[in-house]
């Protein structure tokens, strides 16, 4: 089985562009997909994905991937976790920091999880990264809560690196690139 | 069709205990059923409690009701909202309280609904009390985010009253008022 082509299910321009980015590199072109995306409430990352990926290939029966992804706060018990996009538009950066404020223990991790279709076959693939809640928002790239993550090693929060330079560190690069590495396998064993 | 005897699919006791107490006014016996709730993700809290009542009809083939509730913060965009037991797990009544530091605007709604399962036939109920976000923390009755809220017309929170008493403005007894009354006029028309 030969994959060139993928769909992923989101209507978040960011994600399209920072995993086709990554799956360029393995020949495989990501196309949006913008199918209902059902969630599940689950504090499994996998799990939320993966119901949504089974359920918009039963529905398209095109080979597909869900992405769905998170920021575990150490302090808040990893809040807000799988419910991260929500979270970010109703209290955004902003509430983040309020909850932090005082807090002295700032560890965090961004996890994602890439759940593949296809036919007869289906697999989740995670990826992660961790680091630190920066004490004020900086930066204008990226999307959701990157303004206030700074990864282990690093003084930049991710919302001030490129595409590029954010991939190399990011949760979402690491799932699709195992992603990619299996659908590279795959070629080869078939 | 005569029900005298529903199912709540719940592990919550509290939610048991409040919503029996109404059902048992009008004759209906409420009894707890501890099967998988599917809960999606969405910000309607009837989609929530729709969607899982009809998959634990599926499962179970019993008449049942689930029931979804959540607090609604006019200041925080409607946050905690249908997510409000995980972000009480998470962040609890102290993080809403700071989220809530230097805000002026208190008005809060408690929203419940309550969808309901027959053979052939399903339903939503909704019920709704409005009030404020306390300054502080207090009482140690009822559960979840009860200690910060105090509906219109009060000046004790939910947690500083009786459950009978509690019942009187509560979001969720009004929308079990709702669902037995709707299933008294079931029995009078058949």
């Amino acid at each position: 089985m030969r994959i060139r082509e993928l769909y992923l299910v989101t209507s978040n321009r960011h994600k399209l562009v920072e995993a086709s980015n990554v799956l360029r590199e393995y020949g495989i072109e990501l196309k949006p997909l913008n199918v209902a995306k059902v969630e599940v409430q689950s504090e499994s990352l996998e799990e939320v994905a993966l119901t949504a990926a089974r359920l918009a290939f039963l529905s398209v029966g095109k080979p597909l991937v869900v992405e769905d992804a998170g920021l575990f706060i150490e302090a808040l018990g990893g809040f807000p976790g799988p419910y991260s996009s929500y979270v970010y538009k109703k209290i955004g950066v902003k509430g983040i920091l309020k909850l932090m404020e005082g807090v002295e223990d700032r560890r965090a991790c961004f996890r994602s999880a890439a759940a593949l279709a296809l036919p007869g076959m289906e697999r989740v693939f995670v990826g992660e990264v961790c680091g630190f809640i920066a004490r004020e928002s900086r930066g204008s790239g990226g999307f959701g809560f990157d303004p206030i993550f700074i990864p282990e090693g690093e003084s930049r929060t991710f919302a001030e690196m490129s595409v590029e330079e954010k991939n190399r560190y990011s949760h979402r690069a690491k799932a699709f690139r195992r992603l990619a590495e299996f659908l590279s396998n795959l070629r080869e064993a078939g």
